[in-house]
């Protein structure tokens, strides 16, 4: 955890010294936002996109940035710059704040927003991310948008973490969950795809809108592969030729079993593999791209010689 | 927040000194379970059937707590003592605990145990706790059981903060929730009760078992009114003679309008007032009590004279 670095409080932090007051209503009412950006070779990826999200996620919670765009791109890029690393896990989030005592309304909060920068994280660790790991489909149903929307990216997430201890206790890495109405959603920070005959499609609700699954959308577009947003059945899991997930931690990752049977012939899939390469190869490009040095403050002025 | 004690970290801290990381997985994650117990006149209320439900609640969340019972009494009492309070809000909780970078498994956390007290909090203010508040029925869902279970108590509440903007923004006190399957719930931190032709009814599904609530049943009980635990459809609220809502913060406290439409007529029902005045008067004799002083660690033994 020492490497990296924090913005708190107005200041930037090691990663041990972020702490905040445990009355943050942020914490006890599961009232905050946040988003997850990256960096990969020195370039941010699609960060205004996250950007956007990110004030549509605040909007949706009723949270206020005390923030603009500009300052917290030049937050981000300070952040970044200070852990001195190309590859980098970018996150913000903004907290309700603490709440006067004996007082519940919201309103009254003074939003604190923290970012920091960190060595780029895979979420299934590189080896898995990158070839491919095993999902299980949990019993824990997806938290319904109708009470909690998935598409502001928020921390009440308690229903992915029991879904992936039902994932460990069956041998399998992590978990995919369904919805109250039955479809297929997403599962503990990645968007999930199926492929079935040359054609991709991933759930179109109860998800959140994932910045990867955008450029997952935008690469299938450019090769021609047909790529459709829909309900998705959990039955065509396990009727799929492949089945991949997107993240910001992690990429483009193939899922090559699904409980104890694995999809295909148990390795990535062709398809995925296409598309994992395009994304990694692009993003080394600057793809969607913003040089993380072009958002640094300029540094002070040299004084113009008389 | 300067009057109060808490208990983090091992060690007894003033409110402005309580301080977390902000990567706990109990705050990213809502991974994190908590009970409130409270003191009045010097006695606990039902401190053991809260101990109960906070060790269901963790081990529904597959916690582990790093102290059991008999030290939970003895930290909860200290922390009592030291605000030199009588009535007072007292916490208990559990988060995961910090997990190593790189790794998102939730059984490397190291659970970290805190504890408070406070002066008493009357969720709706102490006049509108006890003379009764106005209630919005929600259009946002209560997040169901099937995804996180509302009898774990857990920091996964954003639909409840919702929904208390939607209240305040229909000139509301608070809210009342609906679940999934168009059954009434619960609302932000305590159960709800309609009162129809002298019988009392509460929802019996998606909702926090609520200690208070027990006591409301016991009271019911010893004064022969018929109490069920039940599905209670949302119509019942408009055609109830009177409703109320129970909660550890608060006691018994009448609703005495819902949207803009008074309860009856516009003050707390006969029964409420009943129950309520039975409650308060039952708990200013200590009962279901256990005594502050008596939790508290044995002062060191004065050395014997020889």
């Amino acid at each position: 955890m020492s490497e990296g670095c924090v913005f708190i409080g107005g200041e930037f932090v090691s990663p041990e010294d972020a702490r905040m007051s445990i009355f943050d209503a942020g914490f006890v009412w599961g009232d905050t936002v946040y988003d997850v950006t990256s960096t990969w070779a020195g370039w941010f990826f699609m960060l205004d996109e996250h950007l956007e999200r990110f004030a549509r996620s605040c909007a949706g919670f009723r949270l206020e940035s005390p923030y603009g765009a500009d300052e917290m791109r030049s937050i981000l890029a300070e952040c970044v710059a200070r852990t001195g690393l190309d590859n980098c896990y970018v996150k913000l989030q903004l907290t309700r704040g603490v709440i006067p005592n004996q007082v519940r309304d919201p309103r009254l909060g003074a939003p604190e927003f923290v970012a920091y920068a960190m060595p780029y994280v895979w979420i299934w660790g590189e080896d898995k991310s990158r070839n491919g790991a095993a999902l299980h489909v949990s019993g824990v149903e997806r938290v319904s948008s109708k009470a909690i929307d998935a598409r502001y990216k928020n921390y009440n997430r308690a229903d992915f973490v029991q879904a992936r201890f039902e994932a460990y206790d069956r041998g399998c890495d992590d978990a995919l969950l369904v919805g109250a109405d039955g479809a297929l959603t997403e599962g503990p920070g990645y968007n999930v795809f199926v492929v079935k005959d040359g054609a991709v499609a991933t759930p179109d609700a109860n998800v959140l809108e994932g910045i990867t699954r955008r450029a997952v959308a935008e690469l299938c577009q450019e090769d021609g592969i047909p790529f459709s947003c829909r309900r998705v059945e959990p039955a065509e899991l396990h009727s799929a030729d492949e089945v991949f997930a997107s993240t910001t931690a992690g990429g483009v990752m193939p899922v090559i079993r699904l409980g104890d049977r694995p999809i295909g012939n148990g390795h990535a899939g062709l398809l995925t593999s296409h598309i994992q390469s395009r994304y990694w190869s692009r993003r080394e490009e600057g793809w969607h791209g913003t040089r993380v040095e072009d958002l640094l403050e300029p540094a002070e002025p040299k004084r113009s010689r008389p």
